[in-house]
């Protein structure tokens, strides 16, 4: 996989602070480390064969939200529709909320110990930290984030 | 009318993403479909005989609105002289809610029979969805939603 | 003075748009009409003799706030400052609220008969409908718009 | 030191705007004198011996949470880990809200005997005005200074 490399400032990224790492979170840049979640990244890719792109998000809506309670619901949105398999906006989609660990193999584990139960089909929140989402493509996941994002900001100005 | 075909990012619109279509929703592209929501489109079109423009937008302060009751309701605001017909700010302009339904051709049905009976004469929300304006130009429809939009933005920090 | 010709959206404002009138309001372009509100203008040119621009500003924080009372308290905040004669945070300074009129000149009566008892010596607001202040030049006057509307949008998510 | 200049308008900074003063404030330029909050950029640099660079900034964010009382209270933040020795999200970290002053001296003299006693160890805000915050390059400093900014907006959003 494709991982941005460790302590980069995100806003000021260039193509050289993207590396190369295998699926066990190795960089094969024998030179710099992969982000410091680089297993959160692993984890989703193995858990979900299709995905092809993981985007981790910090915006202020994502992050007082989780700040909230243990989950986010979002229903009644037409932008559900932009999910992966959802056709209505008549649904209730359940973005879990896990407690943020600095311990990321840790983490990565409580992660996937949900997903293998069902829960965080379409992505999920670190408590005062961030959401993931992925999708098949780049394009693909970054709408899907767009459209998580949207709705963040909906449940966050209507609470 | 020209619209956009179906499935387009909105953010990423290119010349080509605009098709034709009667007025029957019915695109005049042998290969490509217009938008999933053509039919309410064709709604206004011939329920206003002056139309020229339909926009529709998602707007975080519309979708909040929209899921806060039936109506919204404008009153007061000097930007609503920029609606058709209205020349002064002490006047109430009501924009009705509907219900989203992933049945275009009942929603439209009922945009319609609420239109006949005098209501969104200046536009309508979907319930967490978003807005539809229009007016005799692009220009001028821009500037309804613009001058909506904003007072929506007014509305959803007032309560 | 120099004022925007009537009816240009002012998101699209070009340099043929400015046009010349006296301070009876009277385009002195007789083939264009000057702005719906300039006999507001007139009024602050006439009754403040250093005035030499004027700034009329439409945002959802001054909209917001013009709804909620008949005056707008600023104090304790360093921007104060930049207003007129200021030279402490510790001041109160009152920006008051006339209710909207359609009625151009007795609007401007209002504002007058209101000025010349000393209120509005920084700006008025208008319900519903939006800010005036000046300066001596026109980057004075920015500068103090900046400040208001800043302090504004504080007061806005305070309340 | 290099400092802007004192009356200078933040959104309009040129180069010949940034001038360069000692550790006492006083102006190396005769012909100019530097910002008026010059003594309290010298009280950081002197109390604290890594410091390279020092941002001032006026958010509304800062604004309105340092109106709400003493101290900003930032805990579970992922972002927290952007600051000066800290590596978990689970601390707590405190940056005190100093009144207002327009004598500068006196409030560099209270600032400094709060950080001799370890506060403001990550900046501090003075009320109703901004937010002082540094490290040991310019990049340090702005990176803090937005994760001190971002939690600020949730913060304020939260309450």
């Amino acid at each position: 996989m494709a991982i941005t490399a460790s302590g980069c400032h995100k806003g000021e990224l260039v193509e050289a602070d993207i590396l190369r790492a295998d699926l066990e979170g190795r960089s094969l840049d024998p030179k710099r480390k992969s982000s410091y979640e680089t297993l959160l990244h692993c984890q989703v890719y193995k858990r979900v064969p299709e995905c092809g792109a993981i985007f981790h998000t910090h915006s202020v809506a994502n992050t007082v939200l989780s700040r909230r309670g243990d989950k986010v619901n979002l229903a009644g949105y037409e932008l559900l529709k932009v999910l992966e398999g959802i056709t209505t906006h008549d649904v209730t989609v359940t973005i879990p909320v896990f407690d943020n660990d600095q311990d990321i193999a840790r983490l990565a584990g409580t992660v996937d110990a949900a997903m293998r139960q069902g829960a965080a089909r379409h992505g999920y929140l670190i408590r005062g930290h961030g959401l993931y989402a992925w999708g098949p493509t780049l394009a693909s996941a970054r709408h899907r984030v767009e459209a998580l994002e949207f709705m963040f900001e909906c449940e966050m100005r209507s609470a």
